[in-house]
C-alpha cells in the first residue's frame, strides 16, 4: 500500500511539472544614462532606476520631454517632446531579435556610437552602443530573450561621462551648463549653480 | 492718380504673394485593394475611398481587425487583431522619404513583392509594391512630397487580382471563400454564398 502510495505521489508529482509552461527569458534593453547636471537639474528624475520596465512588443517606447506623450520622461526644457523612440523588431530571416531607434527631434541630431541620425532617420541598434543628443548620453547594452510578447527595459544611472571609456569625440556645441563634462569629472570642478528658470 | 493707384496696387499683391508660405507637398501612399469576396463579405467597407487621410509622422498606422486599435480596420475574422503596421520615416544620408512596414501577425507571413515576413519581421517599402496575407492583396505605390511633419493614405479598391499583371506567383494555402481570385475572374465563376457565420 505504501509502495503503491509512493508511486501515485510521484506520478502526480511529474505531471505537475510537464504541465508547467517552460518560463521564458524576455530580451532587456539595459540603458546607463548620464547628463554632465543630472545632481543640479535631476533630468532623470521621473524614471525608475534598477527596476525592468515590461512593454508590449506592438508599444513604441517614446522618450522626451512632454510626459502625456512618452513613456520615458526627461525634465529638461532643451529636450523636445519626443526625443526620439524605441521600437522591438525581429532580424528578417533570423530568430534574433532587437530595437530600431527613430529619431523624433527636428533640432538636435541623435547619435549611435558614430552614426548621424536626423529628424525622422531610423537605424537599427547594435548589441551594444552609445547614445548621444545634446549634452546626454545613454549606453544602450541588450541582453537578449525569448519572448516575442514582450521587451523590457531597466535604467541606471553613470556617474562619470561614458565617452572616455569609449574614446567617443565629446559633442560640440558646448553643453548646457556651461562646462565640459571632461572638465568636470576630471578635474573635480562642480558645475555652476543653476537659476530656477533654468530648470 | 490712376498711375498711382495701379502702382499701389501691384505692389500690394507683390507683398501678399510673399506673405504666402509655399504650399507644401505631402507624400501620400495610395493603396489599391483586392479580396476575392470583398463583394460577399465586404472586408474592405469601413475604409474610406477615394478620400486622402492624413496622419502625423510620429502615428504609426496599423491595420487590421480590432477597430480600438486600428485606423485603418478590415472587416474579417480571419485578420489579426493589427495584421501589420506602416511608419514614416527618412532615409539615412538623404531627403527621400518613405514607409516602413511590419507585420504584426503571429498566424499569417506577410509577402512584399517576393520577401516574406514572419511575426515583427519589418522592410522598408519599395516605391511600388505589392503586399500580400491570406487572401489579401494591396498594392502600395507611394507619390512623394516635401513635408516632414504629415503623411497621407489614398485607397481605391480593385475589380480583380493584381497579380496577373505582376505575374506573382498566387498564394497558398486556398483563398478563404475555396476559389482562387484566378477562377472567379477569369473563368468568370462568381464566389459561393457565404454563410452568416463567415462574417
Amino acid at each position: 500500500m505504501d509502495l503503491y502510495k509512493t508511486i501515485l505521489r510521484r506520478i502526480i508529482i511529474m505531471s505537475s511539472m510537464e504541465e508547467v509552461e517552460t518560463e521564458e527569458t524576455v530580451t532587456c534593453l539595459h540603458i546607463t544614462l548620464y547628463h554632465p547636471c543630472q545632481e543640479e537639474k535631476q533630468v532623470f528624475r521621473s524614471l525608475k532606476f534598477h527596476k525592468r520596465e515590461r512593454r508590449r512588443v506592438d508599444e513604441v517606447a517614446k522618450f522626451g520631454r512632454d510626459s502625456n506623450i512618452c513613456h520615458y520622461n526627461l525634465m529638461d526644457t532643451r529636450v523636445s517632446r519626443v526625443q526620439f523612440t524605441l521600437q522591438f523588431f525581429r532580424q528578417l530571416n533570423s530568430s534574433e531579435l532587437g530595437f530600431e531607434i527613430k529619431n523624433m527631434s527636428k533640432k538636435t541630431k541623435l547619435i549611435v556610437d558614430n552614426v548621424e541620425l536626423d529628424y525622422l532617420n531610423k537605424i537599427d541598434l547594435p548589441w551594444k552602443c552609445i547614445i548621444r543628443f545634446g549634452d546626454y548620453q545613454l549606453l544602450m547594452q541588450r541582453q537578449d530573450g525569448e519572448s516575442v510578447d514582450y521587451f523590457e527595459t531597466c535604467f541606471e544611472l553613470a556617474q562619470a561621462s561614458l565617452l572616455q571609456e569609449r574614446h567617443l569625440p565629446l559633442l560640440q556645441p558646448i553643453p548646457e551648463c556651461g562646462i565640459s563634462p571632461s572638465l568636470v569629472y576630471s578635474q573635480g570642478v562642480r558645475p555652476i549653480e543653476m537659476d530656477e528658470n533654468d530648470l
